[in-house]
C-alpha cells in the first residue's frame, strides 16, 4: 500500500527493510521489480520504500506481491553515482538514501538496502548510525562462491576505505567471522588473511603484526586463525573469512566478477560456435543453468557495513530484479537474525578478551 | 646433445635460450617435456640446460626433438621454493638458477627460463644482470586473458615488489608498454592504472600523482594513458597494459586464475551431472576444448622481468610440460626480438623526453 501508513518494526509482526529506490543505474524499476521478488518468496517481509512518490506509487501498485506491505516515503533528491561523499553528507538531508538510513536509526527497519553510490552510502551510514563502540573503520563484506560445503567465502573489507593498519586487519576478522556465524551458520569460521604468499617471511610488514594481533585473539572469539592465505585461495575451502585492506579487496571482487563474465561470455559463444555445439548447449540445458546459477554474482549481490549501530546492505549499481531481491534475502536474514547487535556484543567481548591477554601476558613478564 | 658442446647466441644460427631444470615442483622431467614440445614446433630453438647432469642426460636423451639442440651444464645445487631469496644470493653460487641466469649475464642465451623460487630468481638476475640504467624497481609483467583482439592484456607489476611509488608506477608503464610492443605486436599501447574507481578523487595519493607523470610521458613514449581502470577491466578491451604495484597484482593474478579454475571444475562436474549432459559434452567437445584452451592459465604461464640487462622468464612453480612451452614460446619470441635492448632504449629515450618536458614547463612557468 502506499498511503504513508507507518509499518514498522515495532507495530507489524516481521522483518522491516528500508529500501533505497532511486540512485542504481537501473532506476526504481528494477528495486520494486527486485522487492516483489524477494516479498513473493518471504511473506514475513516488509517494506519502506523510499524516492520519488507519484513514480513509485505507480510502480508499487502494479505489483500485487507489495500489496499492503510497503510504505512509500517522499524523497525529492537523487544520491548520483558521481556525487562527492562529503558534499552528501552536508547537503543530502532531502535525498532518498539519507531518508532511508534513517529509517534505521529511528529503529523503524531492520536493515538498509541500497543501490546507490557506495562512498555515499558508506560516509551518510558512518555519519547517522555511528560506529559501534570500539570499531575504528567499517568494513564491507561481501561473499564469493566457493568450493566451501556453504558455497560461499566472505571477504572484507572490499571497499569501504583504502587503508588498514594490523589493528583495523584484526577488527576486520572479529566482524568478519561474526558476520560468517550470522550470515552463512559458520559456528566456528576460519579466517585467513590474504598476503602474496603464505610463508611467514613475505608481505608487508603490517601484515605480520596484524597476523600476529589475530592468532592471540582467535580462542577468546571463537573462530580458527589459518594464517596466510593467496588470492587463489579466496574461491577455496581454505578459509571461511578473508580478510584484506579495502584497496587490495576491491581489486580482488572486481578482478573476480570480470573473469567470471569473460568466461561466461566466452561459453555462451563457444556453444553458440556450430550447429552440433547448439545442440549440444540445448542438451546440457539444465547443468548449465545450475553452474551459471552457481557463479552467477547477481545471486551473492549484497555488500554489508560492517561495524555500525544498523545493518546496511549496498547492491551493485547495475543490479538487476535478480541482484536487488538477492541483496533483500541477505538484509532480510541479518536483520532477522538481529545482526548488528550480536556484532556489537562480539566486538564489546573481544575488547575486553584482548585486554586480559595483554594484562595476562604483562603479569607474566 | 648433451655431450657438453657449446651451443651459444654467437656461434649457432637461432635462438638460444638457458632453461633451469631444477626447482620447479614437477621436477626436471616436466621441464624436459616442455622444452621438447616447444622445440618441436620451432626449429631455430636452441637450449642451454642446468641442473644435475645424470638426470638431465637421461631426459633428453629420450626426447628425439632435443637432439644436437640442448647443452647441458651441471649443477650440484638446487634452490627450493621456501629458500630466503637474500640467502641464495649469498651461497647459491652452485645452483643451477645461478648457472641459468650467468648464460644470459654472459651473453650465451638470449633469454632465461626457470619454474623456480620467484623471489630468489628475482634477486639472483638482480644481482648478476643488473638493473637498466634509469630503472629503480624492476616488475613482473604478466599476459592476462582479455576481449582485446589480441586475446591477451599485459599487468605489471605481479609480484616482484610488494611496494610502488608514483615514480615506479610510471616506470612500469614504460615497461609495460615496451612489452606490450614485442610481445603482442602493438604499436602504440593503450595502459591504464589499477584503481579502485575510474573517478578521479578516488584511491591513493601516489596514484594520482603517478596518473599525472604517465599522462605526461605518454606522448613522448609512444603510447596512450586511458585513466584509472578497475579489477573487472583487467579482462577488458579497455586497455592494453595494466599498471599496479607488486602486491595488489599479485593478488588479482592469482585471484583471476583461481576463478577460472573453480568456473573450470564447477563446469566439468555440470557436463557430469546427468547422462544427457554427459552427451552434451561430447556434441560440444571442440567447443568446449576451444573455450578451455583460451582460458587456460597454462597457455599463458610466464611472467617476464622487466628492467634487467636480460630477458628472465618466470614460470610457474607447478608448470606442467604445457605450462614450460609456453613459457619457452614466450622467452623465444622476446629474445628473437631484442627486446631486452629494446626496453633500454625505451626507457632512456623517455627519461630524456621526460626531463625536456619538465624543462619547458619549467621555461614556461
Amino acid at each position: 500500500m502506499s498511503d504513508g501508513t507507518a509499518l514498522t518494526a515495532k507495530d507489524v509482526p516481521g522483518t522491516v527493510l528500508s529500501i533505497d529506490a532511486m540512485g542504481g543505474d537501473l532506476g526504481p524499476s528494477a528495486v520494486v521489480a527486485g522487492m516483489a521478488t524477494a516479498a513473493a518468496k518471504n511473506p514475513a517481509l516488509r517494506f519502506i520504500l523510499h524516492g520519488n512518490r507519484p513514480e513509485l506509487e505507480r510502480l508499487v501498485d502494479k505489483r500485487r506481491d507489495l500489496a499492503d506491505r510497503c510504505e512509500i516515503r517522499h524523497a525529492e533528491g537523487v544520491v548520483t553515482m558521481d556525487a562527492k561523499p562529503s558534499l552528501v553528507v552536508r547537503q543530502g538531508k532531502d535525498t532518498s538514501m539519507w531518508s532511508c538510513i534513517e529509517a534505521v536509526r529511528a529503529g523503524e527497519a531492520g536493515a538498509a538496502v541500497s543501490c546507490g553510490n557506495t562512498g555515499a552510502l558508506m560516509a551518510l551510514s558512518m555519519m547517522r548510525l555511528r560506529k559501534i563502540e570500539g570499531v575504528n573503520r567499517p568494513a564491507i563484506a561481501c561473499l564469493w562462491p566457493s568450493r566451501n560445503p556453504k558455497g560461499f567465502n566472505v571477504m572484507l573489507d572490499v571497499g569501504a576505505d583504502i587503508r588498514a593498519d594490523a589493528g583495523d586487519l584484526l577488527q576486520y576478522a572479529l566482524m568478519g567471522a561474526s558476520y560468517a556465524r550470522n550470515g552463512l551458520d559458520l559456528a566456528r569460521p576460519r579466517v585467513g588473511l590474504l598476503n602474496v604468499g603464505t610463508e611467514e617471511h613475505k608481505g608487508r610488514a603490517e601484515l605480520k603484526l596484524a597476523a600476529e594481533l589475530i592468532e592471540r585473539v582467535s580462542a577468546a572469539a571463537d573462530f580458527e586463525f589459518v594464517g596466510f592465505v593467496e588470492g587463489s585461495d579466496l574461491p577455496s575451502a581454505k578459509a571461511d573469512v578473508i580478510v584484506t585492506d579495502g584497496f587490495t579487496g576491491n581489486v580482488a571482487l572486481k578482478t573476480g566478477e570480470g573473469t567470471a563474465r569473460l568466461i561466461r561470455d566466452l561459453l555462451e559463444e563457444a556453444f553458440r560456435y556450430s550447429p552440433l555445439s547448439r545442440i549440444a548447449a540445448v542438451l546440457a540445458y539444465t547443468s548449465l543453468r545450475r553452474l551459471s546459477k552457481r557463479i552467477d554474482p547477481r545471486r551473492v549481490n549484497g555488500g554489508v557495513f560492517l561495524g555500525l549501530n544498523g545493518t546496511v546492505v549496498k547492491s551493485h549499481g547495475s543490479a538487476d530484479a535478480t541482484g536487488v531481491a538477492a541483496a533483500i534475502k541477505l538484509a532480510a536474514r541479518l536483520a532477522a537474525a538481529g545482526f548488528s547487535e550480536r556484532l556489537a556484543a562480539r566486538i564489546a567481548h573481544a575488547e575486553q578478551a584482548a585486554a586480559a591477554a595483554m594484562q595476562t601476558e604483562a603479569g607474566q613478564a
